[in-house]
């Protein structure tokens, strides 16, 4: 029997005055004392704020995300432990992988995703530079910023792992701390794995906190500097949504609640198409895999109405080979529910579920459990239900039985299976088993605003597809209406969750003071030595090169596309030119003014600059005819450190011609030592 | 008398049941009848999504964005009729320019932005495609598509005409038909605008609807595919956003509602600073135009403490120089608020806010009123308060009053500026006058998250710096907390708030098919003619050439340095190159690479590739050495048609060299003849 404390102010705190117990969900014992009496949640609120958020807040996105990676690998290290406790849940080893491995993979894909796109500073920029003034004196810039406040996860019982670290990774990389409190029924697991997290020591102080029971007065204490990610049910989140203050201070509140997910056979598919047999085993995999408790389980699969009878064949022949029992045995394929009361709700659901729709597999009476005692612990049979007549169904569309339970239903044409489709009211996910990608399109453009996420499954992704069910770290997870309307994850974009965007408007000198990257106005430095010269902890940002001009002659022309191969006729063929709308008579190439350029501005000498990798943002503006001259200005525009030898260093390039018009401009990168 | 009438289902339709009188602001007396009985909201709603939906979807965000000009256009050409009405209101001419032709401005900046920001589709794609498998079979892509819904615009009295465009600007580019329902007390100059954009014929049917007055059972017909964007005061959206069906159905709520704006003078500045002179002409600018009926009005003014005393003087000076009275005529400055009941407020508002502050300038009595009768227009002073302890007081932060007043208050030390600055609990904006990049950097990282939209002003943007108090069409518009926590224009992030992020899972052939771009691993078609002999209409995407091979020789690349003058040490000197991390010894060029990839595959003939204007994404991935040999893939990737005779291709392309590695990957830009 574990007695499950807090984390509370930097502290293990055991709650007072008696929690509730958990019980196994295989054996039904009690097995976990949970209780948050006792815990003074205004002080830990202030604490997260004045002592997290600041300490997190002068660490930058990449130190945020080494931080995140280190947690990563010690639940990796420590994986054992949590595979040990999920068995009590009702999951099986497989079901656990999902939580426990795929919770440590989200954190490294995030830190791995951090440190790739966000720089190594504490604010970043969103767009481009808004030119709002004609003389350039006053420029506009997005920026995200930290908010100063705290993330309160409210996380649901089905995947106590992941759920927890997904949130608290982009939580983390935004610089803002987490109170955590997971669902009761799992909590154990939760907080063990909660416990890897601190034993770690990289967690900064104030940083997290976990609260194991009821959340007492945590609301009141809220601003608009404060996110609430929540998933859960429906009836939970409205309640949470309209707490006086989440209204009064515009508390951020980000859903992610009940979703009838739909899994939809094209119309293309007939009994021998791969898709055909992928669907059959997708559908009864997502309604086993950790009993159908999750959010993003098939719950609706719709098939041609021709179809229907094969279709529901082929299910059953993958349902039957489900053993069900102790999850810690290998024989066993589905677990159990995760809790008693959690049964007697999908068994409630699914008698809602049979007004419409009739058993077609999966009576729970049949129930042959192996290894546990089937009175004992939350087992259910998996059921298929059929529903014959969708289009005037209700319940199949709004109830979720969340269970291994899903409802088989036919429809007659592409705008009635969308139709249907969008009857969910807003889904985390649906899937198209279909071989015509103008099926997907036209499904993709009648059903993607009703769901976050649309999978299309064919032979040809067949081997690599990720599943139906399986939310990734680089794709957004939510979606709209009944789904809660929220988005998580989805790489960078969770991290946004938790920060404000501004628009900043002022001189380039002042923007270039905020964003850190040189702006179009801001000064430059431009004595020697060569910017070439600097190693790239030395150079300053702004540090410039105007060159020398260059006159580009006919011969020029002539020598490098002779020289090259390439004899478009605009450099080649004055009449021809002249008849282009573009050009006044033959031109230089491009690429010639690309490379007289670098031969204007490059230093030639070994030095810091150790390779050109690339080039972005490229723009002709002016033609280059023969007898100009063009000269260029090279200005360090922005940094990022790759690793302890080296970092990119991105050159704006503007190149001009004699009357000072501009010829071409572009971002130039290179790769520096430190 | 104006009897206004209600747009409903594409008719004009008076209100049944008797409506409330409007008042004109200056005269007191009734000049208009508003009224919504007798509307059926459900059947409008239906009407909105049925066929409103149906029509903007099936046009494209360049035509979508055709409309929107064109509805500027109507409003810049009947805008005398507008103006005649807006003085109504009590507002100048001035203040009526920044509602009416400001309005039209952003129908302008948003068709504009839409035109070259978003593709000619009804889809467009968020962030690059994510290789989520290892062979590439499936990939994923997060795309933005209308949602199925109607967007219910609920709009502020201050700006009837800009509050209205600005919202239908972004939700008519997006493809989601519009219910607006503008705030009664100027609901007149709301419907005369209204009227202008259907008369335009432009408008399809089921886009726009109108409602003055009572919004009755509208609410009881949302879903989570509708939105709804209010602005107004923080009681009524807290009242809305508990809406049961909102809440239920998580219908999208944007609010943008009160804000205690504040203006901070830097702790740089002195009194013959030109920040100090700029700062008290807006503080007393942004009290007078409109009355001080803005969202983004300054309502705290936070100044140095040892400067309190001259800078109030300095407001005074300005705020003497406002006449009031008939905002017709021309030599007033400042007009009426909107309504006496909106006197009555303002009062009593600057009556609480007395407890804290004494009023330094224009007590209500010493009224001069030009033109028009004091006792029956709703005219009020520009009043000055000074709070002296503002840490300690409450009111000055948290109470707005919607008039021509602000509170002037001393900060002692940057962080205390910070945190008083961020007393206001969230604001739409804060401007900062200072001529110190790094004290912009610290307030900035102190207050940005706290903000929508930061103004730095200072002497080198004085002339071209748009206003404290301007949103702009590209700049977002909203802040967090108090201030609602919405988001609005932004340029094309505010078209997003009508849209659905989905993220899509499939092969590349589904990913194409869907984005309608070529993506890695989808098919090509790579036969003759070569892809450059094709018009803009009639090339296919995924059209493709691979070339032959060319060897890169020393001579090569010694002659192209001395050639171009780039004689960079990696492609001269094999000593130093191979002590390079990068290279295994001399190497060939990037631009070297580059040119003789453009001889493989340009075909130098005139024809319908007109320009090779740009290149995006460069990166040089493996070295090339003398004696490799490089090959180049060329295929049509995107398209975007810029006007009737020309449009841009995208390529992608793809050097690789004999070992089959990829040498560089790159995305060329031409303009092909339609």
């Amino acid at each position: 029997m574990l007695t499950l404390k807090n984390y509370a102010i930097d502290r293990w705190t055991e709650g007072s005055g008696g929690g509730a117990d958990i019980a196994s969900a295989v054996t039904g014992a009690a097995i976990a004392r949970s209780g948050s009496g006792g815990l003074d949640f205004g002080a830990m609120v202030r604490h997260a704020r004045d002592i997290g958020g600041r300490n997190l807040r002068r660490i930058t996105f990449h130190e945020r995300a080494a931080i995140v990676k280190a947690l990563g690998t010690a639940i990796m290290d420590r994986k054992e432990e949590l595979y040990a406790l999920n068995f009590h849940t009702g999951a099986t080893r497989k079901d656990g992988w999902i939580d426990i491995e795929g919770g440590a993979g989200t954190l490294f894909s995030m830190a791995s995703k951090a440190r790739r796109e966000l720089p190594d500073d504490v604010l970043f920029v969103d767009g481009p530079v808004e030119p709002i003034s004609k003389e350039g004196t006053f420029l506009a810039q997005h920026v995200y910023t930290s908010l100063k406040g705290v993330a309160v996860h409210i996380n649901a019982f089905n995947f106590p792992v992941w759920g927890m670290l997904e949130k608290l990774a982009v939580s983390l990389i935004a610089g803002v701390p987490a109170i955590v409190k997971p669902a009761t029924a799992t909590a154990y697991l939760a907080e063990a794995a909660f416990r890897i997290l601190i034993e770690t020591g990289k967690v900064p102080a104030g940083a997290l906190q976990l609260i194991i029971g009821a959340t007492g007065d945590l609301f009141d204490h809220l601003t608009g500097q404060d996110v609430v990610s929540f998933t859960g049910s429906a009836a939970t989140a409205s309640k949470l949504k309209c707490h006086p203050v989440i209204v009064r201070e515009s508390v951020r509140f980000i859903a992610e609640q009940d979703s009838l997910n739909a899994a939809m056979l094209g119309p293309d598919a007939n009994p021998d198409s791969p898709e055909f047999q992928l669907f059959a085993k997708e559908v009864a995999r997502e309604m086993t895999v950790k009993a159908g408790q999750k959010c993003t389980a098939i719950r609706r699969a719709l098939v041609p109405a021709a179809l229907l009878d094969v279709v529901e064949r082929a299910i059953i022949d993958q349902l039957r080979k489900t053993t069900i029992g102790d999850p810690a045995l290998e024989n066993v394929r589905m677990g159990a529910l995760v809790s008693l009361s959690q049964r007697e709700d999908v068994r409630a659901k699914v008698g809602a579920l049979k007004a419409e729709a009739r058993v077609v597999f999966g009576a729970s009476d049949d129930l042959a459990v192996i290894g546990a005692d089937a009175a004992k612990g939350a087992f259910v049979a998996p059921m298929l239900l059929r529903c014959d007549e969708p289009t005037a169904a209700k319940a199949v569309h709004e109830i979720e039985a969340f269970g291994p339970v899903a409802t088989l239903m036919p429809y007659r044409s592409l705008d009635e299976a969308v139709l249907l489709l969008n009857r969910g009211g807003g889904s985390l996910v649906m899937s198209l088993f279909t071989h015509d990608p103008e099926v997907a399109r036209d499904v993709m453009l009648g059903a993607a605003s009703a769901h976050g996420r649309v999978i299309v499954i064919d032979r040809d992704c067949a081997k690599e597809q990720t599943g139906h069910g399986s939310p990734l770290p680089v794709l957004v997870h939510g979606g709209p209406g009944r789904a809660g309307g929220g988005e998580e994850m989805g790489g960078m974009r969770g991290v946004r969750h938790y920060m404000q965007r501004t628009a900043v408007q002022g001189s380039p000198a002042v923007l270039k003071a905020v964003t850190g990257a040189h702006v179009k106005g801001s000064a430059v430095s431009s004595g020697p030595p060569h910017p070439f010269r600097y190693r790239f902890g030395e150079l300053e940002i702004g540090k410039s090169i105007e060159t020398a001009a260059r006159k580009i002659t006919l011969d020029d022309i002539e020598h490098f596309a002779h020289f090259t191969g390439d004899t478009f006729y605009a450099h080649m063929d004055e009449a021809a030119a002249k008849a282009n709308p573009f050009f006044p008579g033959r031109v230089a190439h491009g690429y010639l003014i690309l490379s007289f350029a670098a031969g204007l501005f490059v230093d030639p000498a070994p030095g810091p600059v150790l390779a050109n990798y690339g080039l972005d943002e490229l723009r002709f503006l002016t033609p280059v005819s023969p007898g100009d001259e063009i000269r260029v200005r090279l200005t360090a525009k922005s940094k990022k450190k790759r690793n302890e030898e080296y970092g990119e260093v991105r050159w704006d390039v503007l190149v001009v011609n004699q009357k000072n018009e501009t010829v071409a401009t572009y971002e130039l990168l290179t790769m520096n030592a430190i």
